[in-house]
């Protein structure tokens, strides 16, 4: 299978690294490699027909900071230069518009591609109308990726859970709030656990996108539209943060042997990212960066996940699951 | 699909309630129907080449105890007395020498059969003459249910998990251990938390198999075959049940911010069931009758997974996910 990476930051330097990693893997399963060819950064690009090296694709953009010698200005002229199989679209998100990326995916659908991504912006966006134009096109558009990172969520409940009828969705949908609420666990006041998470790369300089809520939301969105047929925008999620959060919040939660967690809810009423109050011992109440969900359905009753929300290896890992489950398909 | 039931306790009347449920579903995704040709209990069977009624089932069984007029002494021959698909082996497991279990699904399986099964001992014995059995002959052995009920673990990681190079799992693969260390937790010693969880249904009267660890043991022998490609029996697992834990160790737990439970594990070198200390917060520090596991693997890193390890519709939850995937497979 020839795959095209869009974007060629943390994340696609990631999924080069997994599909070196996996040669054997995929050798064995499907007697054939995937092949690399074609790769872009936000400037320049590189393709060749017969496959890129991944390892030296990572080493040019580490030791160059560009991953080819040739720039352009129109994305979607590249992606037409070489031809592909399946785009992984993994570019920079954009909340507002969809940016590039979303041009990307789009484009790839109608050219009658399989896309894999893990760009949240554009699935956030325009959702209905990507899941219809993938439909149209018989192309596949998987997006494990846009959720939790490793944890798997969204497969999960298309492989293993399709038979239940899912009531519910609770989830830490980002990891950067569970750590700040678990170091306020600790007594530390908010502003302190920021700085921390912004120290330690959890958090960015500004870090509204996160504990405003917003991140959370737009994974409510992808949620709620892939796994409850809805149609829903991230406007129409009731948002509410974290930095309102008190130490003596915290402290009375404690003292009722529970924890405060910057939860997602989908349900059939609801779509939802609040603070709530989560009993220790309960699934949702892990520490850390960690992020899960519950899912509640009618035959198997709660059914938790927990997983790393971020990263490059483990967002990559969640690329890999959408690359084999389109491979599977393929093979059919 | 044409299924046989064999066993009609309380997790074959869930399947049987769980095949009527699901009837839309199965017609709309494969335009036809779950038919239950014959069911058979320890004394008495029914069969309908045309099918019976998955309820009518239930209610006959309710009322007289029996789930068929007609009595046997030879179950293989009732096996063969209808035309079938899948055998769905749900009678009560035996951990010594697999039973009547084993035997139905050998038989089936040598009848190339596809065999769906929550009968833990049959695998905990018997997994790779099985396993190899139904290779030989082409059929599915699917048995998600043996270990964590509706939480699902072996699909999870053969599905979802499948290009992640998993290093080891560590679990709470006993709802009943887990709600007595619970009660333990909130200050109840040993002897009245186990005597409420009997009282509660959630422990037998000979609790030893749970409390000792042998239920525990036996999952993860079924997983450590299953998933890591072992050929272990029960007496390759070291095993420390939680007899022995006392209120002053799981204050000392406490005291540290800590949790006792306990944990089976698989790794390379490692076949374990013992108690172990599990910080607050952690994913294995679930509390109450769940059941747990925490995966870890190369690229996701850890992922943890809980659900409700017993009950008739969650484990029939874990035998409909099972008898989906072996449709899908007869659907390509």
């Amino acid at each position: 299978m020839r795959v095209f990476i869009a974007g060629f930051g943390t994340v696609g330097q990631g999924v080069a690294e997994v599909i070196a990693s996996r040669e054997e893997f995929f050798l064995k399963r499907y007697c054939k490699k995937i092949q690399i060819v074609g790769v872009m950064d936000s400037t320049t690009y590189v393709t060749d027909s017969e496959g890129l090296d991944p390892l030296g694709l990572v080493s040019v953009k580490k030791e160059t900071g560009k991953v080819g010698k040739e720039t352009y200005t129109d994305a979607l002229k590249v992606l037409d230069s070489v031809e592909y199989d399946t785009l992984i679209e993994v570019s920079p998100t954009d909340y507002d518009t969809g940016g590039q990326g979303l041009k990307n995916i789009v484009h790839a659908l109608e050219c009658k591609k399989d896309v894999v991504t893990t760009n949240k912006g554009p699935l956030a966006i325009k959702f209905g109308e990507l899941i219809s134009l993938a439909k149209k096109n018989k192309c596949k558009l998987k997006f494990e990726g846009t959720v939790a990172g490793a944890m798997p969520i969204i497969n999960l409940c298309h492989d293993n859970l399709i038979g239940e009828n899912i009531h519910s969705i609770r989830g830490i949908l980002n990891g950067t709030c569970n750590y700040i609420l678990s170091k306020m666990d600790s007594g530390q006041p908010f502003d302190q656990a920021l700085k921390e998470a912004q120290q330690l790369g959890y958090a960015e300089t500004d870090p509204s996108g996160d504990v405003e809520g917003y991140d959370s939301a737009c994974k409510v969105v992808i949620l709620a539209n892939s796994l409850f047929d809805r149609n829903v925008t991230l406007s129409d999620v009731s948002i509410t943060g974290i930095t309102g959060i008190t130490e003596e919040a915290i402290s009375l939660a404690k003292s009722r042997d529970m924890v405060i967690r910057l939860i997602g809810e989908v349900g059939e009423d609801v779509l939802e990212v609040a603070p709530r109050l989560v009993p220790k011992g309960h699934p949702l109440s892990v520490s850390g960066t960690l992020n899960a969900a519950q899912i509640q359905s009618d035959l198997a009753g709660p059914i938790a996940i927990s997983g790393r929300g971020a990263g490059k290896t483990e967002t990559a890992s969640a690329v890999l699951s959408d690359l084999i489950s389109v491979m599977d398909d393929r093979k059919e």
